[in-house]
């Protein structure tokens, strides 16, 4: 029987507490680089030499995810026990590409068949599209996807979209343009429509319920665009297709294309390998990437299964985080991508582990006594190099890294300048950023001290193709899911959002106010 | 004679040690919003409502003000003393815009004239551009300018650029469109080239000393673009402007179409209002519409003279940054424009508040004993709604906030859906979330309960024009000019990048190194 207990009541978190970070000048050398490393999954490494977890630190972690039976929680939730306790419901993401624990079957329906099935609709759907035997209602083939759906449904789509863009058309895997709207501002859509041709553009409408406020004033405008921008005027029920649950008032209804189908089991923010990704995905790049980029994530789902934390990247990427946030104290850390078209993957993991482990109640609404998620944030080197990276090196406090690279380019522009390629210059930069952290350097002029002592993760890869980056994207919902395992935590609600949404209301409904927020409202033109 | 001293050595700092902060479900109050705030300039007011600082907290930070002669400061800065102590040179990027502090003549050199007059001179070509008499060596006329150089002179022109787009659309201003080259990873270039008509292409080269790695790595893969793509082959001197000093191999130089200068005394993350900017903002958008910018930040660099900091909204945003960080150990600030033109100014402000202020040495390079800049970030709202704001909301730290709203659109798409408009609703999510952070709200469910006491400011104005984009710049400038001026720090140079470029070039010239280095290089595909 798995024990859910806090942080602090693990024996060997009070042990670690004592501990303070290794002497990275010394632990940093060629050895640790070899021997601190593990497959990640998807051909993806993962190492840890720069971390400033010295061995009895790595001891004791490794009996700390013993104590917490971290890997054991994973297996329960694969399984499809109701992990999230708050909204009492299963939590089956990993069904969307594959069967860590074994099927989930309940009341008759099997869970990985059914997310399976929707997959091989939308591969069905998207080569109908391609092949042009579905059009847009003037008869003109699509070039053009729109998502449109709140961040949960936005941002891990669009930043899967822009790592695959490039890779994809030197590939020759692109198939249609993808674009992604998703703020309520109008001002988003304006610049989105602008340039667009109707008769082309296919939107994909994401809302689980079917009633998310935002989402339904931007599908508003979008059938006001396709009634009135095309030629005279084009039927929107054959430009916009919905992903939706089944009980929703966007299944099965006539006012759509299609509808491609998730459910209550899947969050948001884990939703980029169900239909919320896979429709737009699909169409852009082909079913066969999509299928790729699920491979991928299951090659580091099954990584996540070993006991051993040595082996299994996502709960040592966890524990050493949790070394950071709950024994060093430090609040924040800093995604590094070296790889532009990885632009906008902080963004994305900033909302999966700041909406996932930014608690303060464990998971039977409890509150804990330590911190929980960290503040995460991040920009693609090497332009956070010249960015952020000064108060990183020289700052007061301390912020742990997360960077990832890659081998190779997914384009095929490169050129040797100065002796070296822009690749090679990128990856020494890179490296060099590792070393520099961990390492510092002295200086009679404190103003060009480097104090070091920033300690790093890397996962690194050949190249960033979809196994790759479904791999990395499993990585880190699963290191998330592990620390919040750690801390005791449902991982998997969202109850901070729902204040704002309520108080919105208020204020849209015209009724009496609290008045600060009736003079804010006044302020900002509304009421 | 104006002293400078560390923050701790202020008697009022001492006394704002013991202070808490206000309970903010009392202080919030609609008289509140209507006293708390004062005219930040270009049209845009500075609301501190939300702020947790009580009124002995505000006299304190008052006194502090006095007693560290800040705007004292600002006006030697502004008349040309060298405040960039680390390398004994001037601070005059208020002098692209006017002479808050009078002229600065040295050595025959009027600044102000300086960068007046290639304002106008950038303004004449950018005319030329437009009308047609100036073309690439095809002669069709320029319709894309790509700016190429690293992050200090990529995001803020980036950021600007972006905030107007829509605007400038609907204004009738759109000139040319804009596209932005800094990665060093050459699948930037990849994608950002893919697409274009080399033919009517103008680069505009960004280097100040004309030996940025990046930069010189990404001209080279552009000018083998103009070479190789053309029909038969362009001339790149024809395609390419150079913005850089007087001094570097850039300027004067017949393999650029022209050059613009800008000199030591702005530095990269200073200079989007010198001809980094104003280059491709007046190729976009018009040199008219760059002067209304200038206009903007001009009446904010005024603000920030006022001797009275509830008067002086960067001053007074800066003090309470103090309180925050100093007083009460946030180590954190989120950027939370409700704008979707604004989607990337947070990121230009993490750069301008984290280079400046990411620092552990005062201007005279002693340690100081107190936390310096914080940790910055932000994505636009209502998008970080869903996806941060959890952890803003019911995380374990406090993060204090500054929103950012505007009561217009600056497109023409909108509609009433369910009642309201998307304008209505943006701001109504605005005005909530302000509330919902400050004043939370009690539940029986500990999942639900909301703490509150979550800090923010508001800058609002009523449309995101030039002059208010303008000024919103500069807010933020001298913002954090005067909490680096508290902390007694040198907010001008940026000694900790240099650490890495030294270890990346050991890493490309290919001798000995560090066996961790080098042992990562190989790991990466390189040596």
């Amino acid at each position: 029987m798995v024990q859910f207990r806090n942080l602090d009541e693990a024996p060997a978190f009070r042990e670690l507490r004592g501990l303070k970070p290794a002497d990275l000048r010394s632990t940093l050398t060629a050895e640790a680089v070899e021997a601190r490393k593990a497959d990640a999954g998807g051909g993806l490494t993962f190492s840890w030499a720069a971390s400033d977890a010295g061995d009895e630190t790595i001891g004791l972690l490794c009996r700390l995810a013993k104590e917490q039976e971290l890997v054991e929680k994973y297996r329960l939730l694969a399984s499809g026990q109701r992990m999230n306790t708050g909204e009492d419901r299963m939590v089956l993401h990993h069904l969307t590409r594959g069967e860590p624990a074994g099927p989930v079957i309940r009341d008759g329906r099997n869970y990985r068949a059914f997310y399976e099935g929707e997959r091989a609709r939308i591969a069905d759907f998207a080569r109908k599209i391609h092949s042009g035997s579905l059009t847009g209602s003037t008869g003109k083939p699509f070039r053009t996807a729109v998502q449109i759906g709140i961040v949960g449904s936005d941002l891990g789509p669009r930043a899967l979209f822009l790592a695959l863009e490039t890779w994809a058309r030197t590939a020759g895997r692109t198939r249609m343009s993808a674009r992604f709207l998703s703020n309520v501002d109008p001002d988003d859509a304006d610049g989105i429509f602008f340039g667009l041709d109707p008769e082309t553009t296919l939107f994909i409408l994401v809302s689980k319920s079917g009633t998310t406020q935002e989402t339904l004033a931007n599908e508003t405008l979008a059938r006001d665009f396709l009634r009135r921008r095309g030629p005279s005027g084009l039927d929107p029920s054959r430009h916009i297709v919905a992903v939706t649950s089944e009980t929703s008032p966007l299944a099965r209804n006539p006012g759509y294309l299609d509808s491609f189908y998730i459910d209550d089991f899947i969050g948001g923010r884990y939703s980029s390998t169900s239909a919320v990704g896979g429709v737009i995905l699909s169409l852009a790049f082909g079913p066969e990437t999509f299928a790729e980029l699920l491979e991928g994530a299951r090659e580091a789902d099954e990584r996540a299964l070993s006991p051993e934390p040595l082996r299994n990247p996502p709960l040592l990427d966890a524990l050493l985080g949790i070394f950071e946030r709950n024994v060093l104290g430090r609040p924040c850390v800093a995604i590094l991508p070296y790889s532009q078209a990885l632009s906008r993957f902080p963004a994305h993991l900033q909302q999966l582990d700041m909406e996932s482990n930014g608690k303060q109640v464990n998971r039977d609404g409890k509150p804990v006594a330590y911190p929980t998620g960290p503040v995460v944030f991040g920009e693609p080197g090497t332009n956070g190099q010249h960015s952020f990276y000064q108060l990183l090196h020289q700052g007061t406090d301390i912020v742990p890294l997360e960077f990832i690279g890659f081998l190779e380019n997914q384009g095929t522009l490169d050129m040797t300048v100065e002796g070296s390629t822009s690749r090679a210059k990128l990856n020494a930069n890179l490296a060099a950023q590792i070393v520099a952290f961990a390492k510092g350097q002295d200086n009679a002029n404190p103003n060009k001290r480097f104090p070091g002592g920033r300690p790093s993760t890397l996962l690194y890869g050949r190249s960033l193709d979809p196994r790759a980056l479904g791999a990395l994207l499993a990585h880190f919902e699963n290191k998330v899911m592990f620390q919040g395992f750690a801390w005791n935590l449902n991982s998997f609600d969202q109850e901070g959002v729902q204040l704002g949404k309520v108080l919105t209301k208020q204020v849209l409904a015209g009724g009496p106010l609290d008045g600060a927020l009736d003079a804010l409202s006044r302020a900002l033109g509304i009421r």
